[in-house]
């Protein structure tokens, strides 16, 4: 029964089905943002959301039957599962956001299509190998933040006035967003010398960006360049050495 | 006669005469923008512009009468073919789209210089690479769309009012142009959480574009290193073993 | 004593409790930032800020204790000692640039944890291949100043009326920070042809970034690429060689 | 005594002099913008300017004196000619521009120091290889700046009433600066479609610029990668080669 079962959901014909429904899932979604298609057809889309809902249910009830606790040992299935978990928490009219976070169902599209996982493995892998630059952004962030609020929260309390403020205010000027005309020259008006902080402060965050950027490039290029053919170079080297190694061997004997 | 117009239309003469009536009628349709020139001379203008326009028309047509069908199987005729299209349709004073589009031609400049063409082409070859990171962009941008009308539209309408004002809006918010100052510190005041929607939005989309940018360059790289490197390499190596193969013959030969 | 004292610094022991208090400190500093906070327990804040300090200057003395004078001839001890040393520097009231520096001493995790060190030496080595571009970027800015000051100082003397006026205003301009809207169309507006300076600046700078930024890129690739690959190469070539050598003399002997 | 003043110019110390008399002129340029300067110490400012402009004035004549017509065969002594002659020309009060531009004068040290010669040689030789992407941005903005006169010039004249302004206002939206909310958005007011024509041309420009950088990277890496590595391989392949065919050789002759 539970091999069966676990047949079936393999067979691309399932697959494709479940690709379909939430492909359709998220069209129902997105017409679901349409006050003109509301007010004419609200029922039948609500309808057609709960179906597409309780497929994803069968299907994850399936699978968890199918695979038992080996289907909470891989990423992508509790990636499934959450995600159909936020549609079946209970939704009052007043929590709009849990509402609003059903159309994360698409995101179903990416555990099911093979090209996409891999791009996002691929960048989940990256990860680790930039932390380092993660955490001496973060480090900068945080310190920027309570300078900034320390010299001039006091001044101009709706961008500096708490730590959260100035953390998203900094993260607004690392962009580069208005960071002149709309911080920090009114900011300088009040304190002319402020701009000792802001300056540095873009240089630094670009140079991290920009690590963080080069550090990408270089480990994706590696992994492409050097596997693809370090294979072939390893073949080859050994082919030679095995060869010497016979001809030395021939000349010894004799 | 069919061979005859298709040597006539090879000639390095022809091409160039064709290339400098585009580059003309592109100098002739920049007059017309001028309404000080319009005036003066606009009847010439409109004049040299038909003339321009039937020499494309005879040597499309002399093309297709050369190649017959072949003529459709390349891309550059077809591109040339909707390109004079677009200047033939019917053109009423009203359809001043159509009318500014005949401009377009001078995108033909492409098809005819070699080396322009081979920028489109790399470019054209490099699409199907990044087209999981495109797809991926889609999803997140669709994604976003919908929370942000359901989340914002209300309240916003200008902004996210329907799912298209919400693209075009996450557009905008991804080229980070005024994200803060004009989109979401007047949004904060409404919904004060609104920036854990539109923070992680646009460090998702910079990690994509980021990607594709990655992307792109080891694709690019690749191809130049690895091809050059390699011809001199396999070359090189089918030589070593076919003489270690000779040495290893000989000595067991004896 | 000395040795004993070294032998106890180095303990990861004492490792992770120092790193403990720079975290605890981070915490107690981002705290002090908080009206309601210190309105209710300013006391205690301060003291375990005092308390946070005392620990530093005691690692700090018994470091040169321990290490005499070969403790300032390495970097990462002066920047220790700098970092502790303004927030030993006399702290009126008045001077609160000084106390809102004393968050920088959350930047002696990285002088602490190996990863993000190497990631600053790393950035720091990087410096001097980029040295000319920096250069180069510098006589742009200073040339760029002059030019702006004595051209548009007259008429803007907010963003052009003395040179340092004008470094700031270019340094927007570099950011492509409201460049056009916010600058040059005003500016446009008195000097109709002043993009001739501003377009070409914004070519050129951007062409500094860039070849920066491939700068760094191609650097730090030729080292992580270069290194890895060549230690193996060295090695099988050598040993292809020594054994051909070997090959070679055993054929002429006989 | 041609080859006397030749070897005067090429010792190191008359080159310093030279670098050192080119920073000193840039420093009483930079004070001649200051208003409080000049009226306390103005005539003494453009006294000892005349003076560093005679000093190059006598080099640059003995340097063509020395060389002759070879002279005006070297890049880099054009440039130098150009430079000079620019503070040369007639500067009445009026032309200020003229005056502005003398600061161009503090370019030589490129010309002097060799390592920003370098860069700037790199930059150079860079250029041809990139002319393809250049000239098909040339050409897309051409076309961009025809269809947008045409279409948005009668309702938005400043923006887009002629070619060059147009040209400029692509630029500007080509950079990002306050293309939504200052251009599109306002122009969608109007012409609610125009995003049809803003979106496509803001991903095709950055694509352009995209390829830009990626050519430099890929450019810049083969060069630097390529010729270091393929030195030594070279070297190694041929010695294996020559060696196994003396071993053939060998093996033959008995």
């Amino acid at each position: 029964m539970r091999t069966q079962i676990s047949l079936l959901l393999d067979r691309s014909v399932t697959r494709h089905f479940i690709m379909g429904v939430i492909l359709f899932n998220a069209v129902i979604l997105g017409l679901e943002t349409s006050g003109a298609v509301m007010a004419r057809m609200g029922g039948l889309i609500v309808a057609l959301d709960m179906i597409c809902l309780s497929i994803f249910v069968v299907e994850l009830l399936a699978k968890i039957y199918a695979q038992g606790l080996r289907f909470f040992r891989d990423g992508w299935n509790l990636f499934d599962f959450v995600i159909v978990g936020i549609s079946l928490s209970p939704v009052g009219e007043g929590l709009s956001v849990l509402r609003a976070l059903r159309i994360l169902r698409l995101l179903r599209v990416v555990s099911v299509v093979p090209s996409l996982r891999r791009v996002v493995e691929a960048f989940i892998l990256a990860l680790p190998g930039m932390a380092s630059v993660f955490l001496l952004t973060g480090i900068i962030f945080y310190i920027g933040s309570v300078i900034a609020t320390k010299l001039y929260g006091p001044t101009f309390p709706e961008w500096f006035g708490t730590l959260g403020a100035s953390l998203y205010t900094l993260f607004q000027v690392m962009t580069l967003e208005s960071w002149s005309m709309g911080i920090v020259r009114p900011v300088m008006e009040v304190h002319p010398e402020s701009w000792l902080f802001f300056v540095p402060f873009i240089l630094i965050t670009a140079f991290a960006v920009m690590n963080l950027v080069v550090g990408l490039i270089v480990s994706t290029m590696q992994d492409a360049h050097v596997e693809e053919e370090h294979a072939a170079t390893d073949v080859y080297r050994d082919d030679v050495v095995k060869r010497l190694e016979r001809i030395e061997k021939a000349l010894e004997r004799r």
